[in-house]
């Protein structure tokens, strides 16, 4: 069993590192970057420097895979994804493009591969979840999903730190928030309707509308349903104040004898206040909660998972949470679990119960733990 | 008695008129902008279209007055005024220009003019406090003058609107502010030592330090001594969050495909959130107090002053303030009590009781009205 995985940045090398620690199987990771091949080369795993900017970079690094593990970044993910397809080769894939994965199903199951996308933390565990409640309860009357990733040291002014690019992150400040409510498909401006939601240990963070739900808008039927992004409070009044001044607009702006579209400043800006120090550790807070009915009876099921970066072994929480979900959707494909072809979002593996226990015992061998609770 | 604008913005719109109201002497007003010429023409009074930004404009504005009010833009009041004393005119002026005016004293002086600067609200009549107060006491432990000019309605975000360029509102936030303290002058950064202070009939106002002590530094001797602009709470915290960001940085940025300096694009985009609407309502709250010795007993006097803008007439409070405390000083200069050559910042008039009471009774009777209490 030979595994490619695309991309060998923080959750590249976190899942290549999960994978070969199994020691059974031939695990190689492709990059542009020396600098993240060396980080991987370091724990004795094979690596390729290759530009996986374009089909042919793509066909070099996959040509011998009989699964490809897909970590590049959302810009290059929907093009590398259907590169991958083409070549007919299995494909797992987090790189949460924000093209509509579903215009690659048909050539997907023509070709005769499985594509599991957004196989990440959300997407991804909160749709194995909805996946799951949709297969388990007669009628799914709310689905919501609160997440977030953020930094455990809280620094003003915006005590946040992206593990990607801001410009990734002010996205989500920007694209209006597709959600459902009264079972119709509505959509709100980001940064909408914040609430506070205590958390044990953590105390109170502040939640607010995201474009989150992607497939499960069509997969998964539901009276209401909506995903939310969490930050320490006051972050977003900081993100609204830049957004209603025009700070993140794609308008250019004549301004100091020149035309700069703003966003570009402020990304710039932003970017250094933004990063996570080396070894500066992070975390991810998410709370799913479905409430439905279950053989003519009202019933609620609320998911609580607290994650805190590994730094003995220089893994971030982001990297494990997205990470691990994906080793654990490849795991499940190796050991023959996951016949169907196609673009499968992991809502669609979740119905399965074996392939969803599966998924969350893998999770929690890993310290990714789910804690259900009924009511 | 003829009398010359330099300036028809709002204040210099605002002092014409008042001065012109007393019907016995010639007052002219020049300015470059028709439009600016035309709103003083509406009442009557004489106008030339002159471009000020240079001696020739000056010299060809000024020829023939006897005594000339100084209402250009800050970073043009230094040249203009220097130019005013070498054509050997008296002179007024409220333009708060950023250099030492003291720089000038020794023309002045050679040109046996007088020249009287920052002779507004703050600077101005606070220093008329400041003079007065070392001549009344034996010593000055403490003197702090609260000020800020604020829109009377308090729109999210900023709470605040400029009656001037932001450009010049972000140099306060920038620009260390100088004070006095234990009897050396110390320098801090702007918009540090935020205090809470609450006004009767406002709420709770924010004051923070600013550079606005200027010539006082050196004038009057005191222990302590502080300036603080007030703004709404919250304000300072958005300057300080853009501020930290880079936002209202002069160093240049590569962002974009250009390079640009960052405050460039950051005033083109709060001018049009920081600009009054048409008609819309101001207002200047202003608190000094100064502690000291008098007659070997402890003693404090508070001057409060509270105005709002004139929308009868049209005349905004930032106008009406120091526009009339300018026109005081005027006047105080036409009956013949102003005798002194040289500069004269408002501190050396306010040490003349009589000035300061014929100062004060002027401005009173526009309504503009400091309550002293003493304890």
């Amino acid at each position: 069993m030979k595994i490619v995985v695309l991309g060998a940045g923080r959750v590249g090398n976190a899942m290549a590192r999960d994978l070969n620690s199994e020691g059974k199987w031939d695990v190689e990771v492709a990059d542009l970057s020396k600098k993240s091949l060396a980080a991987v080369q370091e724990y004795g795993i094979k690596t390729r420097c290759i530009d996986l900017g374009g089909k042919a970079g793509i066909k070099k690094a996959v040509a011998n895979a009989d699964l490809v593990i897909g970590a590049l970044p959302g810009f290059m993910g929907f093009e590398s994804v259907k590169s991958v397809i083409s070549l007919k080769k299995n494909i797992v894939d987090i790189s949460f493009f924000p093209e509509d994965p579903m215009a690659l199903d048909e050539m997907a199951k023509k070709n005769g591969v499985t594509c599991v996308v957004d196989a990440g933390i959300a997407p991804g565990c909160s749709n194995l979840i909805a996946g799951r409640m949709s297969a388990l309860l007669d009628s799914i009357e709310n689905f919501s999903c609160l997440v977030g990733g953020l930094p455990v040291a809280r620094s003003w002014p915006y005590e946040y730190k992206a593990p990607f690019s801001p410009i990734d992150v002010i996205e989500e400040y920007i694209r209006p928030a597709r959600l459902v409510r009264d079972g119709r498909v509505i959509e709100l401006p980001a940064l909408t309707e914040p609430e506070y939601v205590e958390f044990s240990g953590i105390g109170t963070l502040e939640a607010f509308n995201t474009d989150g739900l992607r497939t499960l808008i069509k997969t998964v039927k539901a009276r209401n349903m909506a995903e939310k992004t969490m930050r320490y409070p006051g972050h977003i009044e900081k993100m609204r104040i830049l957004r209603e001044t025009g700070f993140f607009s794609y308008e250019p702006v004549k301004a100091g004898g020149t035309t700069i579209r703003p966003i570009d400043l402020t990304t710039k800006l932003l970017f250094p206040m933004w990063s996570f120090a080396e070894g500066e550790a992070d975390m991810t807070v998410m709370k799913v909660v479905v409430e439905g009915v279950k053989k003519g009876k009202k019933i609620r099921y609320t998911y609580d998972m607290l994650d805190w970066a590994d730094s003995e072994n220089n893994v971030s929480s982001m990297a494990r949470t997205t990470g691990y979900t994906a080793t654990a959707v490849a795991r499940l494909f190796i050991k023959g679990g996951l016949k169907k072809k196609g673009v499968l979002p992991l809502e669609m593996v979740g119905k399965d119960l074996e392939s969803y226990l599966f998924i969350m015992s893998e999770l929690g061998k890993r310290g990714v733990v789910f804690e259900e609770s009924i009511e």
